[in-house]
């Protein structure tokens, strides 16, 4: 078989150029007689590795000096956890926005070590929208407001930056990292689990403002401890070595895309031809308001769950995988992240109107 | 240039047949059209790798249907946290046995959420021997015995098992695992860091006996809740799934040695070369009493900083990576895991021979 178009919401696609970089390296690393899987994590060959993914993710971002780039395991999810036990310390307080499935776990586990404060939700549309400003209810004395910037489940995604005024924005940016310019300084902390648009599952990346990375609460775990990591330049154990090697290769790739302008523009494109397609579908459409669709994660459904079980049936036979809507939404969701081509979303865009005519 | 015997003490040597049945499957996983870093960890395809990954090791362990096989991140260092925020719940007092330097940050870790008990330690003698029966002092009261069965740094490993008369035995088995048989029942929890024996960093594996699965202490993170892993077969969040895909093609590959029996005799071949020669060498020499060596590690010096570095450097120089010791030992360490091949050892014997001829 072929390579295949993989909706999938993540782990997901990744770059022809990238496996194939990884597939001829897999037994000899740059003559260096070994995989990078094989590597010590402290040899001067894989220093260079770890430290030339730095380099290119502060390049490619645009993270200021004054911000340590942390690469660390366990996944968005610990750092749940990991963000209130090393930030809500000074008043013990923290605003949460809940937009979606993930931002309501990180609510609830931060409500384990301080005193979590629901800024805003948008439970009540089955988070259909993201709060907006005026919805929002900060505390002048949070610690920080946690948001989760874009819903893989639910296909949104912020179109504004909440105004905080000097509260810290700790962002989830897993479902959206690397897929356009950010303003890192905007930003107190900007997390992410790799495997959407940074490469396997199993590493994530935490960039963080020096001055937010503290004395922990009492009794955090030691690989839990921002100033361990940061000490260590996160080799307080191994690091997942071979991930973050992939993960430099992906940086090698959105670089030839023209960076993240680039990868803006290859994403806006590929998300407006889905969108524009379903405004003017009369079979197809999605729950999202206009200004907070997302551009990695496209949620539609036909408003008839047997219809919408015949096309996920359907599109798998003709070889689009996973787009089968969460089942928190229903539906179908098409997750077009980065790695999806151009040629991808067109050849599903002309299946929906293959199926929309058959259907009618 | 082409493969180097590599001594890293992890990451380390993988078979050649797992690279390069990885590298043929890179762009395309037995048909699926993608490559095992870019499934879903939901999807068909993957639960397949994941659940025969797991039969796989259950197989070549012979672990028992009462024990649960979790596929965890963070290394050993986050189970030093993660075993008594689950198991010190009882009496609140957990026995440690400290034989090296992962056995004392458990040991330390241990004491931020109990009575950490030092049963015995070896610290006297630079952790050159592991302590005896006779040596510990052991609580009847403990919930748990926490040993560190391989030493890495110092490179000794038990060769008897504490009678604990039942009180379960933690054994962190990163540096020993797969190494040769073990009758799992004789313990409550075994865990390991993939790295050295199983596959790239990034992975821990955690076999653990139902019963020991309860109600954790106040406040761990959910990420770090073993009854939670359990109720979600290790996807409570995305595992980290490739690596969990190369422990399955490690797997295949000591089941073509011969499953552990056979890779305890491999192993024992390969360090006996080692052993022999060092025993009979007027140069060098190893600290490690006979009863404790290690399979996997071992260490060896001239009594001469000079004359090791000399070696060091020479031995780089034709190709034999990482020998350098750790420095709390000093000297020289060959790690000699599963993969390396007895033509590796037999290379470096021979080399150390014409080193002690040169520098008689």
């Amino acid at each position: 078989m072929s390579r295949i178009f993989n909706f999938s919401a993540g782990p997901s696609m990744l770059p022809v150029s990238v496996l194939e970089k990884a597939a001829s390296e897999m037994l000899d690393y740059n003559n260096s007689g070994m995989s990078v899987m094989e590597m010590s994590h402290r040899s001067k060959v894989y220093d260079k590795i770890i430290k030339d993914t730095e380099r290119k993710l502060r390049e490619v971002m645009g993270i200021p000096d004054n911000y340590k780039v942390l690469f660390l395991q366990g996944g968005a999810t610990l750092q749940f956890s990991m963000i209130p036990m090393n930030l809500m310390t000074k008043n013990r307080k923290a605003d949460y926005i809940v937009s979606g499935s993930f931002s309501g776990k990180a609510y609830k586990e931060a409500q384990k070590y301080g005193e979590a404060h629901l800024a805003a939700t948008s439970k009540a549309d089955n988070f259909s929208h993201i709060p907006t400003q005026e919805e929002l209810n900060l505390s002048p004395d949070a610690d920080y407001l946690h948001i989760c910037e874009n819903n893989t489940i639910f296909g949104t995604t912020y179109n504004y930056l909440p105004e905080t005024n000097g509260v810290p924005i700790v962002s989830d940016m897993s479902s959206c990292i690397l897929s356009k310019p950010v303003d890192v300084e905007k930003y107190g902390v900007i997390y992410a689990g790799a495997q959407k648009n940074m490469g396997p599952a199993g590493l994530t990346v935490v960039i963080i403002r020096e001055d937010l990375v503290g004395e922990p609460l009492d009794k955090t775990p030691v690989m839990m401890r921002f100033d361990e990591m940061v000490a260590n330049d996160s080799m307080y154990n191994t690091p997942p070595t071979y991930a973050i090697y992939i993960l430099g290769l992906v940086l090698d790739w959105v670089e030839s895309m023209g960076g993240l302008t680039g990868m803006e523009a290859h994403n806006t494109k590929k998300a407006a031809l889905l969108y524009d397609y379903l405004d003017q579908s009369k079979l197809f459409k999605t729950n999202v308001v206009k200004e907070n669709r997302s551009l990695m994660n496209v949620t539609f459904m036909t408003g008839n769950e047997e219809l919408d079980a015949k096309f996920v049936k359907e599109s798998a036979e003709r070889g689009f995988s996973n787009l089968k809507g969460h089942r928190s939404v229903g539906g179908m969701r098409a997750s077009i992240y980065n790695a999806m081509p151009m040629e991808g979303v067109e050849a599903l865009v002309a299946f929906m109107k293959e199926f929309e005519e058959k259907n009618a």
